[in-house]
């Protein structure tokens, strides 16, 4: 779309939304001694040479004289389990720090915690910036942790991940000829699935269990004595054939007991227990692999959007590692 | 870690690279007439009335002198497909522009084409800011397209998705009891492949295939013509029996020929053609409604991210929809 006339603020918003941005809070001490503290997105770094970063404050916040009249001021790069804190911080309160942990920094700026990094800047140059006050700050002091950072885009938070290497992936051609191919969400789901699962299942193997079997007992290993309809109902989604034959040959196996009673609650045998959890600690391994080779935070986003395709598209399938439907009160 | 002492400028810049920004390249036209551009992720927005926005740039930057004289110039929030652009537009070199499609913008300044944003500027502010000079424009026109933006984030090229919702995923709460849990990528992988599948599932036995007939047909109707023996081997890690006795019994229902040459070729029938196009419309229709259901930006990203998976997890798996693989001269 072309520049609406007259300018449109909302389209205005919306097209700088579109620049990502990470998310920090900027905290500084007011003249009176009490903390202050902001949520920004407009942080960016300037120089190396000297080391400066900038932030804008608008004219109109009542944090404005104290972070001007400071002689520091810290910049916190949220990572993406501090949300909470950014909305806390986005928001006019007198309360913001009421039960956050704080350090003491330089110039006595309060310093949060649990960030994936902090700049303590010397308050250097202010700069008009049309309805804001640039900040420029020259950092005397940081540091870093490992944790992925939190990211602001398109209006919400989101998690960042490399993009994938197209040349990496481009060996696997694309059929011409089809509208199906590599590229396709059904394909690359199986794909992974598979992938993974095929490396599972050698374990699962080694145990005699087929996959039905291990798809049974690794739910019941983490919550025993589910009903026997339950457990045959939680897998019918998957195209496995879990029915009253599995559960009976897992029994005769000794690796289950489905008790008499009208429920016919299924526990696993100390035999049993013992088979899925050396399935399942090879499956953890697959996992810590996964992370070395992918990146963790490559992972903690791959999670996070299946976690959101599966929430958004559930046709009402079981959820069969759920505690939430009442499997608390047969156990 | 607590800053290191001498300030260090490596570990400087890696904590300044946890701040995630977009990518842009803001161009000029000279004063002799010829286009100038550079790629910043310094950019950020400062003002809402008046509309103005800042970026960064070095001191020693051969584009100094053209950007300062300008009255204009114009930043483009690049989108997730212009990575080639940044990084052309990041190297010094006479020929930026070469082959580049530009159009004319506020002051003469070249505009590139294709991006998720443009923002032309009248040049209003330059600030010191140690070894670089901060511009501060006023925006005049603008515009935006829906393409996800390129990212920049941990010193990579990257994709950003919105974070889930967590209310919305912890109705499923954690078994405590078990290091297991929604949360573990085994099971991430294998619901979402099965939800997506479970609902491929009822239109292909519709047309009375099994998942695995199906898994054959469709590369078949990708790429008809492949030898038995192939077709047997790309499943194998599936776990689905795809074997002498499944190609056969298709063949006896007429969806697939099996030719009589050494290589036993397989062709999909014009019956086991339609059958195959219709469970995969099927597929594609689950694909768009995952968009709609998703959001775009989000399905990039977990295609993206499952990408680089399989690419970098694969132990040597077969590929089936793979042509690379000596596919072209059987067929």
């Amino acid at each position: 779309m072309t520049t609406p006339q007259p300018f449109d603020q909302r389209e205005f918003r919306r097209t700088l939304g579109t620049f990502t941005t990470g998310v920090t809070i900027i905290t500084a001490r007011a003249a009176d001694g009490a903390p202050v503290g902001i949520t920004a997105n407009s942080f960016n770094s300037v120089s190396l040479d000297p080391p400066m970063v900038l932030w804008s404050l608008a004219k109109t916040s009542r944090s404005l004289a104290a972070f001007s009249e400071s002689g520091h001021w810290a910049v916190h790069i949220l990572s993406v389990e501090q949300d909470a804190l950014s909305n806390r911080f986005a928001k006019s309160g007198e309360d913001k720090f009421h039960g956050v942990v704080t350090e003491t920094g330089a110039g006595g700026v309060p310093l949060l915690t649990g960030c994936t990094a902090r700049l303590q800047c010397k308050n250097t140059f202010r700069y008009d910036g049309g309805d804001h006050i640039i900040f420029v700050g020259e950092v005397c002091a940081f540091d870093r942790h490992d944790i992925a950072p939190l990211v602001f885009h398109g209006g919400k938070y989101a998690i960042a991940a490399s993009k994938s290497d197209s040349d990496a992936f481009s060996r696997h051609a694309q059929p011409t000829d089809s509208s199906f191919s590599e590229n396709f969400i059904g394909y690359l789901l199986a794909r992974a699935h598979f992938q993974f699962y095929s490396q599972v299942r050698s374990h699962a193997q080694a145990h005699a269990l087929s996959d039905a079997d291990y798809f049974v007992m690794s739910v019941l290993s983490a919550r025993d004595g589910r009903p026997a309809a339950d457990l045959i109902g939680a897998f019918s989604y998957t195209g496995h054939a879990v029915n009253d034959a599995l559960l009976a040959g897992l029994q005769t196996r000794g690796l289950l007991t489905i008790d008499s009673g009208p429920d016919r609650l299924c526990r696993l045998t100390d035999g049993g227990r013992s088979a899925t959890l050396h399935v399942l600690a090879a499956a953890k391994a697959l996992e810590t692999d996964m992370v070395a080779k992918c990146g963790e935070w490559e992972m903690a986003a791959l999670k996070n959007l299946l976690k959101q395709y599966i929430a958004r598209t559930d046709p009402g399938l079981a959820h069969p590692w759920d505690d939430s439907a009442g499997y608390n009160a047969a156990a």
